[in-house]
């Protein structure tokens, strides 16, 4: 089946609802309406619909989602049933920061190891060892890893990328602010974590602007 | 004036444009057209034409945009003639690896303090000191204070948050994953690291996908 792309809005609610039908499925609950989910979630119902819908097809007329599938839909969806191992290069404080995160196996993905190439860092941090470069290729061939996270700087950014790209990783998260050389066909997300702030900061001199203008 | 909303990915490409410009205006060149800048910066023509649209309108026929102007406008979508301050609380590895990040100032906020609880922490982190929550108040009042950025836990994510608004703030980044109760006209904006991990691990389950089915 063709799935329509994913938002990445919808991905960030679809925890929520799995977690709201977890509990609907505990107490023997078969079905589902949009407008329940919506209610007990504090959703707008056309958003619910409109999520449900890309996720798992239009529910029953009068009866609503069977729980149950719902459930299963959002889980593939997630990729929650196989989590997808993943690794990360660049130990320090962001790439901890990125370790000690919780929320990532919820969306499907399992950090299995951490690289540095810092003597230094090579501790255990929580119950994750973080490597030497030495042992990246072999780690990652032989754990199929798919999923490279990059949080070393701009200037060691390309040199990992080209690593994880030899070690049989396709996908390929960029938090160095810099631009980096790709074969096609690979998977990339840059993170640029200062549009965020540049956004919410847009607002605000939006509002003020808007204030000076009233007076 | 009114301008129209600018998104977080027309803002994300703004420092791009900025720095080339910067160059181009370091070479006295007066004019620049939209299809020199997209050749220069690799970018698609139709997008720098967008982008510089919402920006700062439409250039000359055959000219293009005064090069000075173009940089005027940016700079002014950008906040950069004048950084808001900017405070973050917590000063965990996520909180550190932001008070480290870079980029911030050149999409026009600057972090002024970090806070934390924990009396571990209260050392200087580079330039920034590290403050008592005692003293946020205080410094909220004294730096007019308007965006603030949570990086605790879950846990006392809200008391941050209700701390913030009564110390003047009135934009609020959230790292913590977590809903926050919220008065009207507050602008807020929820971090989910997670869900960019999401996103690329659902186009790779995608491409599995679609492969088992040619095969």
């Amino acid at each position: 089946m063709e799935k329509s792309k994913i938002t990445k809005a919808v991905l960030g609610r679809l925890p929520q609802y799995l977690a709201f039908l977890e509990d609907v499925s505990a107490q023997d609950i078969p079905f589902i309406s949009s407008t329940k989910i919506a209610k007990e979630l504090s959703l707008g119902e056309v958003q619910v619909r409109k999520d449900l819908s890309v996720v798992c097809g239009k529910g029953k007329p009068k009866l609503g989602y069977r729980t149950g599938d719902l459930i299963k839909s959002i889980e593939s969806c997630l990729g929650q049933s196989k989590l997808t191992p993943a690794v990360l290069v660049g130990a320090g404080k962001l790439g901890k920061a990125l370790l000690e995160y919780d929320e990532f196996e919820k969306y499907g993905v399992q950090i299995m190891a951490a690289f540095d190439c810092n003597e230094q860092v090579l501790k255990i941090h929580r119950s994750l060892e973080i490597l030497p470069m030495s042992q990246f290729q072999e780690f990652c061939r032989t754990h199929d890893i798919k999923i490279g996270i990059i949080t070393v700087g701009e200037g060691s950014a390309q040199a990992v990328c080209d690593q994880m790209l030899a070690s049989g990783i396709t996908a390929i998260w960029n938090f160095a602010p810099c631009k980096l050389r790709l074969p096609e066909g690979v998977l990339f997300l840059q993170e640029n974590l200062a549009v965020s702030l540049a956004y919410l900061n847009n607002q605000l001199l939006d509002q003020k602007r808007k204030e000076k203008e009233e007076i």
